[in-house]
């Protein structure tokens, strides 16, 4: 015999298949749910579909905006000659919330991973190179420095240097407040390397 | 300028609503939902919904279910004259996955908690005690370990006791396994207070 109703095991199976999202979370999960509020809950499965349907990819730099063309590359004020390369849209995001990044980006929606079968071909490098035609002086790659983002990253270097524009990548080393002694051998040794002179 | 589209941050502040979701995991989980196909997210609003709309409460034992009487309760071969009273659902379905337990259960569906106002009328009591009129042996409690769930315990036993009804509660100790260096002084004394003989 089953724990639950039927209906109570399917909503488990489906919410514990998200990201992030285990059985003990997915059965909490499911039993907030039914004890919502009715209006609450079509409300919330209707932002669900709304997203989905009404957020698409930015024209030029591919983030997800629910415009032909994202507010970023819309705005004349910010310097198009500067592409800033990232994974996705979250990490754009993190970038925008320091407010002193006033370039362009670029969004990847992804990693070159060989392991999960994601090559260039499955990220918007295309989309990137067809930018490149025009005017720009500098792409910035700032994929995440794991394998995945460090191979991203050399990939779209040795795409990006025949044509001469510049290509730089954001630094790797020791978090701002980050403490010594608790951070890993590799992000240490990445650190001396990237050393710069004072 | 927001970060994100309009749909995105709406379907962020959702996500981030619900019990054990931080701003985080929302931003996560709202992006894997954009980037699922369509047929994937209108099949998981469905059963969101189907669940919400199809589930109820057990006409006996409060606990939910599909049916009017949920189905151990509608089973014959189980023991009617023992009741284990539990918080919720999720508690009662712990106990049945021991596979040992052949009682019925009462689920109150919360605790009674003064600190968030929940008082014993805001919890299934009244279900119980049209019950216990019936033929009764033995009413387990096994509320939480936790300050709510001790007094739920104590005030259930409390309404019980006239009734000339057994009420017993779960006992209290060291989990199996557990190494006793790891385990909180109050669990310590607890286990100490309910020792047995060998």
């Amino acid at each position: 015999m089953d724990l639950y109703s039927g209906y109570i095991n399917k909503l488990i199976e489906e919410l514990a298949a998200l990201p992030g999202i285990g059985n003990k979370s997915a059965q909490r999960l499911a039993f907030y749910l039914i004890n919502m509020p009715s209006d609450r809950v079509r409300h919330l499965t209707k932002v669900i579909m709304d997203a989905k349907e009404n957020v698409k990819h930015c024209k030029i730099c591919c983030t997800m905006t629910d415009q032909e063309i994202c507010p970023i590359c819309a705005n004349k004020a910010r310097n198009h000659k500067q592409i800033m390369v990232v994974e996705n849209s979250r990490d754009q995001a993190a970038y925008e919330k320091t407010g002193k990044y006033d370039g362009v980006y670029h969004v990847l929606n992804g990693s070159i991973s060989p392991l999960l079968g994601i090559g260039p071909g499955d990220i918007n490098l295309k989309e990137l190179m067809v930018r490149l035609e025009g005017d720009v002086d500098e792409v910035i790659i700032a994929t995440n420095s794991s394998l995945e983002g460090e191979t991203t990253a050399m990939y779209i270097s040795k795409l990006i240097k025949p044509t001469g524009i510049k290509v730089t990548r954001i630094a790797s080393g020791v978090p701002v407040g980050g403490d010594l002694e608790n951070i890993d051998e590799v992000t240490l040794l990445r650190a001396l390397d990237g050393r710069t002179e004072l």
